[in-house]
């Protein structure tokens, strides 16, 4: 399979159905203090939340009729799992989600609500993806990986091709780097639509995995990061995501904790939607000083709005 | 002027470069839970925040520039301040703003960072009036009262030209009523429009006015509620805008202060955007069932956003 625009274009076409067209929002207050023009693709506003709905519908549509009915498994206490069981219900077929026993209550909720099956396991990677093998033996499930995967990777890439087909004329596009199943996406979607492009990708300086393996010209593997970006929290990037990654993303910055923090609430205040740490570094970026985008006409994709409402960063002590 | 959709339809063209359509929003969570399809038209994400942004563009560029030259001015501390600040330095002339002495920081700061000139006054309705009516004499500058000004009230009613343009077969559409100018507007579009449709205000019930008025069948002024929904403290409605009320509203309901706060939190929650506690009060009527929307496709207008985010009422002991 070529991870190209065809194949992404056709996941689009797939899932179309099964997600939401989200609006690309701006700020006059935040054009005029970067001077330039700001674009905002707002996939907090996706089903269940995050962007992750793209990359699970695609890898549960394009599953056979006969892989179909063992269902789909994956590893995950966050965005993913939520969006892997919305889409398998979607399609009527079970999905096994694995979690850490201390996972959140929301998170086991979400992924309640849309009638996921919950293995739980011990917290630690080991124990994660033994489970996950564990359960796809028993049953036969497909495993959908939560970014290693070409086909969640091609739904992620779709949220490019309908941001480019709002704002044709961007110079910069920003994305934040977890896995890099996003990332890789958007940079294949971005330079084929539009070679002059420029894709960065951002990332907490504590989670800096993919900024590390760039510079080394391999896969770095980090210790699970403590960033507040909890989206982002990977150990490493996807072996089949970083070939992609060197080939087609220009630049990859980090931010700090506390920029991402302040980025997440201005972005609150300004664009007057609520969205996640994880989805709050790309902006990050740009008040950090990280990228210039002075003059930029510059596509920033908000990746996800699944926050606990009861306190927020900014008020810690 | 008769006020009708053909004055509401001149007033979109006329503010049309000065205002963001915004999008309709919608939440797979919250239709399984009613039971039917509600849309959000998300005024929130309107320039300045605020639905009143339309309003106050329409009265500001139907001036002649004759008119325009001596600037406006209008009594007002919330959203419609900014909103004519904001629309006065679009066309290039002076806002004058009269504002309580104890008006909020973050307030006097909005009306400022639009370059409005403050004038402050004693914080009752008499000194408002008093201030608003000198600077008035003293510079020749046009009034433009919050809601009391069909030209403010025609230029409300263009979101729901908008909203029926996304939407088109709505059965109910609900709007938060404190002066009335939204809700005039709102009415008469959707019923030239589609007159099947039932057009439902609601208030705070410590802020019924309109619904005291209406089963009086003239206009009742209350004292200043005291509700947290800081956009519907109004007095009264206005005199331009009680009849065409009564003509197209088909009922005015009320709702309790808890009931605004759980409905703010959980639009936060569901549809992940940031909405202040006026906006909050027609979803409020859904969740105390003051309206059963059970099989009817209902929209619901989000008026603004602009909210203080270092504390939230809901983490209020």
């Amino acid at each position: 399979m070529s991870f190209d625009l065809a194949l992404i274009r056709a996941a689009h076409q797939r899932i179309r159905p099964f997600i939401k067209r989200t609006p690309v929002l701006t700020s006059e207050a935040l054009d005029e203090l970067w001077g330039t023009r700001l674009f905002f693709k707002c996939e907090n506003l996706q089903a269940a939340g995050a962007f992750k709905s793209r990359g699970a519908c695609n890898a549960v549509f394009s599953l056979t009729d006969a892989e179909a009915a063992n269902g789909v498994v994956t590893h995950s206490s966050g965005n993913h799992a939520a969006a892997l069981a919305r889409a398998a219900q979607l399609r009527g077929i079970t999905a096994h989600i694995v979690m850490p026993a201390n996972a959140p209550q929301s998170k086991i909720q979400n992924v309640g609500h849309y009638g996921g099956w919950i293995t739980f396991c011990e917290a630690n990677l080991a124990a994660r993806e033994t489970a996950c093998a564990r359960v796809a033996a028993q049953t036969g499930a497909t495993i959908v990986h939560p970014f290693d995967d070409l086909r969640v990777a091609a739904g992620q890439g779709t949220a490019t091709i309908e941001f480019l087909e709002d704002e044709p004329a961007l110079d910069f596009i920003l994305c934040p780097v977890g896995g890099g199943g996003l990332l890789c996406g958007t940079a294949v979607v971005a330079k084929a639509r539009r070679p002059g492009i420029k894709v960065i990708g951002v990332e907490p300086a504590l989670a800096d995995d993919v900024a590390q393996s760039l510079r080394a010209g391999k896969r770095i593997s980090i210790p699970t990061p403590a960033t507040i970006a909890d989206g982002l929290r990977t150990n490493c990037t996807g072996e089949k995501n970083f070939p992609i990654i060197q080939q087609y993303v220009d630049e990859v910055v980090t931010v700090s904790e506390e920029g991402i923090v302040a980025a997440m609430r201005e972005l609150w205040e300004k664009l007057r939607i609520v969205i996640e740490p994880s989805a709050a570094v790309a902006y990050a970026a740009i008040r950090e000083g990280k990228v210039n985008v002075a003059g930029r006409r510059t596509g920033i994709i908000l990746t996800g709005g699944n926050v606990d409402l009861t306190t927020l960063p900014w008020m810690n002590p």
